[in-house]
């Protein structure tokens, strides 16, 4: 049996990385696991963000996954290291920062890349130095309310728009030319913050960039690689209440079951 | 030496009953623990609230405390049995929700008395419970996000403004008596809830009553009672970041050291 690839989040916004995933590999087996009993990340401290991340990584290699997708921007930015500790150098692992960073430098060379995120994510400053290393100008903010925001159904309407204006209305971003959502929250309001940005300017699809990384790392695993019977996804969190079940759907686009795994209590 | 009072909270809301219980045990000690590596509790499981609630109190017992204020209405409502046991009989408990329906039952009797709380506390039912025991009437709703907006910061302007305009502003609360604000984050914003209120009508002073009710339990505890040196306040919290020390000043309404305990770690 081909083993799954496992996608890790703080909670359920990761779901539009592992929506993408399943659009480019779709006949992969999946163990997605949202940390719903700590979400969410984006206002801990990194030393907490690595001993949660560390934790999900063991429970996905128990789970016999051979690959780790890091669904999360403030895991990524801040528990990489923990994350490969965790996995050994048997486990490929991929970030959502990386790949979103070469893209830029691949398409906009030169350019003033906008990124917005959790305090978590902008304050590891992690963007800033990937963006820098590649000639890419970094012009950062953090916007700390809005994943909750989303996640609690305020992806339209005047409290997402009060938000972003909040947050954007100083017009930080007028100059970019290419802005990135460093938050896996963050697509289901890009044309609300597409507004706060000049005409015309991409807004980089990190689900569908990170999901063709993941396309690619398969491509070169002899375990993962080739044709294989279709399996079942399976997502996990770490708390489950209704209104995780109901969210699961908006993110990952279709109905989907939760399974609670405590690993808190272990 | 005069046991500490413990206090404890999801996180950092939970100073507003602090600061009024200092306001009225001046000379006493206090150990507050706020919970800011699992916060919010609005949103998780009854289950996982008890286990945070009971992990909690056992720190606080082995801090020394000889009685113990939950501070947080989702705990409140979810894990007062938790809090008993793990505390065990010779430690009082202080809940926010009872002392605040008896003083409603006590000055406003057979009223109709609005609620606004976390998922957690509303769908509880424990307010609707207690209102109806005391012959009065419950208007409850759950308003979400608003907790996580006024810790973010957002306790005056638009985002709040929307924020509740999106939950009161179908006029649920048009007709009530007094209204209870059932999150310790909300008296942040008592003034913009007041606009959703018909005029005149009484917001009731959780903080204020919760205190009281503190003092008279300390008045019958004869290793409580009675004058004493002036003790040190303590203020813990099992995740640090700038973002909760400069948040803590806000709601204990002066400044106040935080000290970390990685309770989460053992």
């Amino acid at each position: 049996m081909r083993p799954p690839i496992g996608i890790f989040d703080s909670g359920i916004g990761g779901l539009t990385v592992a929506r993408a995933v399943a659009d480019v590999l779709p006949e992969y087996p999946l163990v997605y696991f949202g940390d719903t009993a700590h979400l969410p990340y984006g206002e801990k401290s990194p030393e907490l963000i690595r001993h949660f991340s560390s934790r999900i990584s063991h429970h996905l290699r128990d789970e016999g996954c051979r690959l780790v997708v890091v669904a999360c921007n403030s895991a990524s930015s801040n528990a990489l290291d923990a994350v490969r500790d965790a996995l050994g150098p048997r486990i490929p692992v991929v970030d959502v920062v990386s790949p979103v960073v070469e893209f830029a430098a691949a398409h906009v060379p030169g350019g003033r890349i906008g990124v917005i995120g959790t305090r978590a994510t902008i304050e590891s400053g992690v963007y800033q130095r990937a963006l820098a290393a590649h000639g890419l100008q970094a012009v950062v903010r953090a916007t700390p309310l809005l994943a909750s925001a989303i996640e609690e159904g305020f992806h339209t309407g005047s409290v997402s728009d009060a938000l972003l204006a909040a947050y954007l209305g100083d017009g930080i971003f007028n100059e970019v030319d290419a802005m990135v959502l460093g938050c896996t929250h963050y697509p289901l309001i890009a044309d609300q913050i597409r507004a706060f940005l000049p005409p015309g300017v991409a807004v980089l699809d990190t689900p569908g960039i990170v999901a063709a990384r993941v396309k690619e790392a398969v491509s070169v695993m002899p375990e993962l690689r080739g044709p294989g019977p279709v399996h079942a996804r399976r997502f996990l969190v770490s708390d489950l209440t209704a209104s995780f079940a109901s969210g699961a759907r908006t993110f990952f686009g279709r109905e989907v079951e939760l399974e609670e795994h405590r690993i808190w209590d272990i």
